[in-house]
């Protein structure tokens, strides 16, 4: 399972511990903007009694040519997505080096099912988040790895890819998820507090509003 | 470019350049019993005049699953390459690992060529050198990628792919290569020189004899 520490990730590993898959969740440390989410993503991995959570370190920054990867790059605030036009917070190629990944490590604990959090409908327009993109990678793991060519091929399970932002979150609540593990934002505070104006943020907000919850991120802290 | 510091990826390198591409090459430090290679990648991209080397860090051996990667797993010595078994020195989902690094640097890079040297006829049966994997990954790249998507698709060449280890030796003499800057063993010495009794030492010996040539790297030091 990857686990970023975002929402949909962790609603995700949920949907397969509920439907009886021991979960071993891998997040990447890639030099994001927003590391801050791999503290989320710990949590988030302890809170759902993983089996296994690897952090592997693999330094994107060094390739940049994303906001989350590069500080030459800004992340836009407050401005309407556009389905047309493929944001600057997009990271070259970077679901498909997290799925390789995934798939590596699957080989080597003989699992066959690989879980991503990923959705096509409330997001950023990634190209690697769209269901055809998905089956082109799992025909492509097929012929990749000796489990594949020994006749036990992998399959990618993405539960979220066509539900909105609000069924995902009503999805998880219903599953009793505490979002308040989460992180989203693409751009935090130094102290970790959302910015309330990026992208991922606004998807996140607005997802809440339509599910009619609030989000625990947001209250008041204790 | 990947450039692995092997003899393969330094005929595919110079293949490209021949043929007038630019060539930033990309090795992968991935916990390799090897690491040596890595010295060798390093003096063939400086051989090579390559426009840029990207020396990644990605710590596969987290992972294991490898003679390779593992040091819990023996690096086969002196045991006849059998084409129906799939040795322990296979490193689970690596060229997809590598490509996908490399399909994300060459969308930083602008570039819509991957060059990887891989080869499908005197090699130890990994499945992700044949060309039904790469044919589909290539597939599977232009789904996943922004620069997929608006039009400008990656190609993968592998002009090794069909050619014999004695035909890579003498296109790369041809090409006036200097295999001693180049490291094959899986399991070299303390010193970086090879075992000659490992599959990748004896596929190299053989190619060598059967292309005619003498091995500069066994060659004595002078």
């Amino acid at each position: 399972m990857l686990l970023s520490g975002g929402l949909d990730s962790y609603t995700a590993a949920a949907v397969a511990i509920r439907d009886g898959f021991s979960v071993a969740a891998l997040s990447i440390n890639y030099g994001q903007r927003h590391v801050r989410e791999l503290e989320a993503a710990r949590a988030v991995a302890r809170s759902l009694h993983a089996a296994r959570h690897l952090v592997l370190d693999l330094d994107l920054t060094r390739m940049g040519g994303s906001a989350l990867t590069s500080r030459a790059i800004d992340v836009p605030k407050d401005q309407p997505l556009d389905p047309e036009v493929i944001p600057p917070t997009y990271v070259p190629a970077r679901n498909t080096i997290f799925l390789s990944l995934a798939l590596g490590w699957a080989e080597v604990l003989g699992a066959s099912d690989i879980f991503i959090g990923v959705n096509a409908l409330d997001y950023s327009g990634y190209p690697d988040c769209r269901p055809e993109f998905i089956a082109a990678f799992e025909q492509m793991a097929r012929l990749a790895t000796k489990a594949g060519v020994e006749g036990r091929p992998v399959t990618i399970h993405t539960p979220l890819v066509r539900l909105s932002k609000a069924d995902i979150i009503r999805l998880g609540l219903s599953l009793d998820l505490d979002y308040g593990l989460t992180h989203s934002c693409y751009d935090p505070f130094p102290d970790g507090s959302p910015c309330a104006r990026c992208d991922s943020c606004r998807l996140r907000a607005a997802g809440f509003a339509a599910a009619g919850a609030a989000d625990p991120l947001l209250q008041p802290r204790r």
